[in-house]
């Protein structure tokens, strides 16, 4: 990890105004933030941070891809979220203050801005806007880690599986045209994505292939087929 | 359900002062909500809202007990909470816009005091104070709901059910001193709250009855020996 030197102003500016969170704010409190703020650089896999560890800070995500986890005292873990550029992560240690509740690492080399807990409750306090944002931000994570956690509960590993490559092709299709989507999700990942094991994950993307939902070739996961798996999604 | 003729402000202000996230307001901000507020009451068992409909209001619990689920398409549904008084729900639809994430339904007889989302937002552009609660609010059921996810995906049957035992005992002891703690929950609830069938979860508290740990009787689950549940927990 290296802590960049203070960048001339208008980089962390304009990462600040993609940030959905702090694309509300007004041009001086973005000014005001981004002065407080600093770069931090990780290599690919190195740890940002784990989860228990304090933290005071969140991240502004300026480059790279950065894999939030929540592992079990049994050494296995479950994959929460893999988050691009211009999103925002660490928010809940900050917030309130407790432990991390759960780890983060750089996927590919990253670049973040660091905001620490003063300066972003000192904006909360200044801009009602951005604590409503910060809001909304809470209220997305939450709905999603319900979805999930019913999903978990109550579908099979096929439909689970399913869900999962509908969501990841949809978001990859939002940051590019090309089609059909091809997706860099090792069968090993999407196991921890959905709470199941590598063996089952393989199986079923097998017959998918077979039945000419997917195709596998070269490390890649290609969707052919979103309309076929959507059925498997609802079974 | 029955709306409740306007009440003399004092009730209202009291239970603003009894949920955590309304007790760091100033007097004049508290004064301000209750006037806006107003109190409906619904029977046991009469449902408060569906999960996907539109909701623009918070509730805080004044009296009784609601439960708050995840319902999926198969018919099938996850126990996801039940608030005692002095709690609040429906927070995160009035907050962002959207449907209801989940069905609320009024486990006994109930008292609500109805926030609109137009008079929080107003709360929270005149005291941040209020805004930081709400968000240390969702932080809260973040890391729960995450928790569990984790739970439902990495352990077995009797891990999942030792641990919500063990929070139910803890929250139950929290309220009252009668040791032991006996605790109101069927076997079916159970098994909504852990994603499990009732089946599993019978087998699973008939064995911890032959070895001492809890008691069945009456209607109650009894927890005889936290320190016996603990160790199956941490399996």
């Amino acid at each position: 990890m290296t802590i960049v030197e203070p960048k001339p102003g208008p980089d962390k500016i304009r990462l600040l105004r993609d940030c959905l969170i702090f694309r509300s704010l007004d041009e001086a409190a973005r000014q005001e933030l981004a002065a407080r703020a600093y770069f931090k650089r990780y290599a690919a896999k190195e740890p940002i941070f784990q989860m228990g560890s304090p933290g005071q800070s969140m991240m502004a995500i300026a480059a790279g891809v950065v894999r939030i986890t929540a592992p079990m005292e049994s050494g296995r873990e479950i994959i929460l979220a893999d988050l691009p550029a211009g999103e925002v992560f660490g928010e809940v240690a900050m917030l309130d203050g407790k432990e991390r509740s759960a780890a983060a690492t750089a996927l590919t080399n990253c670049e973040l801005l660091v905001l620490e807990r003063r300066d972003v409750v000192a904006l909360i306090r200044h801009d009602a806007d951005a604590a409503l944002r910060l809001l909304e931000l809470l209220c997305a994570r939450l709905r999603r880690s319900e979805e999930r956690m019913t999903e978990i509960a109550f579908l099979e590993v096929p439909a689970r599986l399913a869900r999962t490559l509908i969501r990841a092709a949809a978001d990859a299709a939002e940051r590019s045209r090309v089609q059909p989507v091809k997706l860099s999700l090792a069968q090993g990942e999407l196991a921890r994505m959905i709470g199941s094991s590598r063996e089952n994950v393989n199986r079923c993307l097998k017959e998918w292939q077979r039945h000419g939902l997917i195709d596998l070739k070269d490390g890649w996961l290609i969707v052919l087929d979103p309309q076929g798996l959507e059925a498997h999604a609802n079974r």
